[in-house]
């Protein structure tokens, strides 16, 4: 099974949730050793920019997946 | 209750206010500690480069629901 | 009276002083201290890469203007 | 005269010009001393980080500029 | 045979997939030397920013394949 | 002959291409003086977040060619 078979989602928030998960995958795609990730979570989990660019990623990706879903207008 | 029901606000302004708490939702979701994220706050509210980011951070999140609600032209 | 009325302007430079106007609310919701803000003010003005990321903000926001205008085509 | 009376450009040569345009203007209006932006050009003109970064800035204002144009197609 | 056919891609996934394909590209052609891009991979693949950096490009690119593809509706 | 007569290009690799070459230019147009580019080029070349950010770059540029070009579709 594919962990992006749409980026159809019913609500908003589901939409949201797949923007973070889009912005994980291209981390974990670049860094695969899953002791590696873990390891650096504190540095950017304790530090304000690192915090807000992680937030940019989630918005880059959330425009995406909006739009796809045609804002969950209808 | 969803924290995200809609990308639709009945005025401008309340859609800067979502994308506000857009670009606040994924760094909660990243540091889910209520503690931590506080103790952080005097490094970026004080810091201008920091709040420069956290401005791009919004202004990508108002593009989506800008976009959503059709820029409120009717 | 809502600070962000609407995202209409009747010329290209006016959308342009929104777009910074956008750029600097952001800053003003996350740190609402003006006399902390104003302190700040020496820090970025008087260093290239803050302002060059200042603008980055500001052609973001530029974009969503310029968009919620028909880019004052007619 | 507006510094900026339209987002129309005869070329798409043209419109890449406007995008550097409206790049600096951001900076101008951030810090409107013609002194104090001469003095930091050396910072930034010399930094490779700093180039790619005002780079990214016209890339941003060339898609509104390109847009605007109709990407110069008729 | 070109390395960039086409944008379309089959699936969301592929279409992610060809999204770090463009993002690498970039690199590649600014430092074509293997060995080089091979030395600096420890420098991102070990810090959480370089690497929300990353993921930063690859939305960009994401957003311009999903287009591409329609966000893959039909 | 200007340097840029269109965004059209016959295939997406040529796209991609053009989106390298608009990239550089921001860069050119800012350091006008070959040589010191060319001292510069080092810095980036060997440091692995330059190169994502100038990949930054490249990804923006690439959204604005590949939608002036339809994606290629036809």
């Amino acid at each position: 099974m594919s962990w992006l078979p749409s980026l159809k989602t019913a609500t908003p928030e589901e939409g949201y949730e797949l923007a973070i998960k889009l912005s994980r995958m291209a981390v974990k795609k670049t860094q695969p050793d899953d002791a590696a990730r873990e390891r650096m979570r504190p540095d950017y989990a304790n530090n304000a920019d690192s915090l807000t660019q992680v937030s940019l990623v989630v918005a880059t990706n959330f425009q995406t997946v909006a739009k796809a879903n045609d804002y969950w207008k209808s």
